[in-house]
């Protein structure tokens, strides 16, 4: 059994749970190896203490996942069949029947999914597994840093790409088409979210959504993408210019640039999560701009393109070797547009390895 | 107040219930108008039978949502409010404390959530509101057409980009790049699905996804795209040939060709859904390919891209007026390649209107 499902189980009995009910792709491609896109068909791995786990699919998906490696028993399902059975079956061949405890994810199981499991055992009562997961995931081991970096290089180029399309009159939504294109074209299937490219002061809006608006001359542009590479998430901010820049535009791409370097330097193992925030706040602050700064500094990356640690100043949680998250300040002046800067980073034994390495000095494209 | 909402206020009356909780986007969107992207933050319709409706939503989307014409009350919640606490009292002020049954979407709310919501009224069970709400959605008004038509439109322009963008050695995953460029460029912010473009062995495999497999002379080409357009969704399948088909491809094509136009002839008023699938399969049982049609032949359309009604050979329900769904049939042949011709089509008075228009018979690109 891989170690993290030993982990898991561990939990359980530290819990005295009887079981973990595990649904949500991420977790269960991080426990099981198994890569499923179930939509609205039920998919589980259950994690029994002491006991070997198995997996609950879809006859569909059952060639697929034994083929991802899985070493243990799956339990199929025809269209036909009701799951639910065929899990309290499983159980009972297993010696679990009238479970007491079961851990779920909570935030992520549907009502409909737990009254089907509290069938299976009325007066089962049910405990959340999700922090116990992320506190697993959000330390990563050396084959999944190699991806994140293969997934940041694949973000750089996004970038390098963005900026070749630009030219007077493109519009936004035609560079994110052309950073696309070129990501698509060399086999990248998928982007870690929707690829956001803002002119002017549209980046002045950190929710802004790109579209028709045109690129002029003096016009401030920031690309935020992401890839998925083999299940991993890259993450990138940059900022430039075209053709000019306004003078306040310097100031502020200064401030953030120099607030970024600030919270870099604060990432190594034993830092407080909050003196990273502090650290790019503070620079932003005393430029003047401390009001335009209006979210946390960062967020972790992996499976998922947010998840566990949250980089901001309420988290005295303190940086592990292994983390990987992204550090990215940004000032937003409305009106005049806004610059945020972001890398993705992992904390090594004695500091931090820099993910993305697109540079970052101000460009200002001609 | 909007008659949807009404209906579901009646609803609410006829099942004794003291209010539903709606928190699906779509859903929302249907009935509010209101297009929310939360994440993880809870946005919540609240509708009370005889009393007018309230949306809970985190303040950052509060101006949005006052933007998007909402003529009723918003409670705004910051990321450091309890959600919950502000909703139990904005029931209280209408006199709503201690209810006993509330509808929810049981498919899509979560267990945290659900035990937030029982929290406020221990004693109260959850009832589901997702069918009628499917109920609603699935006769579509209008506006609503309209929008679903030009959805089409912009999946006929897709294909047609595909088709151009065939040449020999290109991989799938070039041509959906070259597919989304084009419609991105025209100012489509989102595909309804993943572009599905296979090519010869792989098409044979209705859940395959694109790669680096290059197009040879004989190859089939499968196109299964759609786009989101102001909310609603396309969804069109096309297969061609390059250069050349093998004898029995042909066959093939005819025949799902066949069946595709056999089954759209079902499609009327008063018409049973599973008389669509039947039509389709039989033509396909009789040309010897029974077993190589092994999915459903429709799916509605709409807000979601798979919604009721589910178009199949168990669906004893009834065509009516304004449904929207698929009529995808297809044969899958392991080595060869698969055949699948999709269209969109709306039930009228006397028939049915096909949506997506791209021409349907066999082309061999050269």
């Amino acid at each position: 059994m891989n170690e993290r499902l030993k982990r898991v189980g561990h939990w359980l009995e530290e819990k005295g749970a009887d079981l973990a009910f595990i649904q949500d792709p991420s977790n269960l491609f991080y426990l099981s190896g198994f890569e499923c896109n179930p939509h609205e068909r039920v998919v589980g791995l259950i994690v029994l203490p002491g006991k070997e786990p198995f997996i609950l699919c879809p006859r569909l998906e059952e060639n697929r996942l034994k083929a991802s490696g899985w070493p243990f028993k799956t339990v199929g399902y025809h269209d036909t069949d009701n799951p639910w059975n065929q899990l309290r079956r499983e159980l009972e061949i297993r010696g679990v029947d009238g479970f007491r405890t079961i851990a779920v994810e909570k935030e992520q199981l549907s009502l409909a999914r737990s009254e089907a499991l509290a069938d299976l055992s009325p007066a089962a009562r049910f405990i959340s597994v999700a922090e116990e997961l992320e506190r697993l995931r959000q330390i990563k081991d050396e084959q999944e840093i190699l991806l994140l970096k293969e997934a940041a290089k694949w973000a750089d180029y996004g970038v390098e790409k963005g900026i070749e399309a630009l030219s007077e009159g493109v519009t936004e939504l035609e560079v994110v088409a052309a950073i696309e294109h070129e990501l698509k074209r060399n086999g990248i299937r998928q982007m870690s979210f929707s690829t956001m490219v803002l002119f002017a002061e549209k980046s002045g809006d950190p929710h802004g959504t790109p579209g028709t608006r045109r690129l002029r001359e003096g016009d401030l542009v920031l690309f935020d993408l992401g890839v998925v590479w083999k299940g991993y998430c890259s993450d990138i901010t940059r900022t430039v210019a075209f053709r000019s820049i306004r003078e306040e535009a310097v100031r502020i791409y200064d401030t953030v640039l120099e607030a970024q370097k600030a919270a870099l330097k604060v990432c190594r193992p034993g830092a407080r999560m909050r003196d990273i925030d502090q650290a790019a706040r503070d620079r932003i602050k005393s430029a003047g701009y401390g009001n335009l700064f209006p979210h946390r500094v960062g967020h972790g990356l992996g499976l998922a393109v947010h998840e566990t640690p949250s980089i901001h100043g309420g988290n005295d949680d303190v940086l592990t070797e292994g983390m990987c998250f992204t550090v990215e300040p940004g000032i937003y002046v409305p009106g005049l547009g806004g610059v945020r800067i972001e890398d993705d980073v992992v904390i090594t034994r004695e500091g931090h390895e820099r993910l993305t390495r697109f540079p970052k000095e101000l460009q200002i494209i001609t």
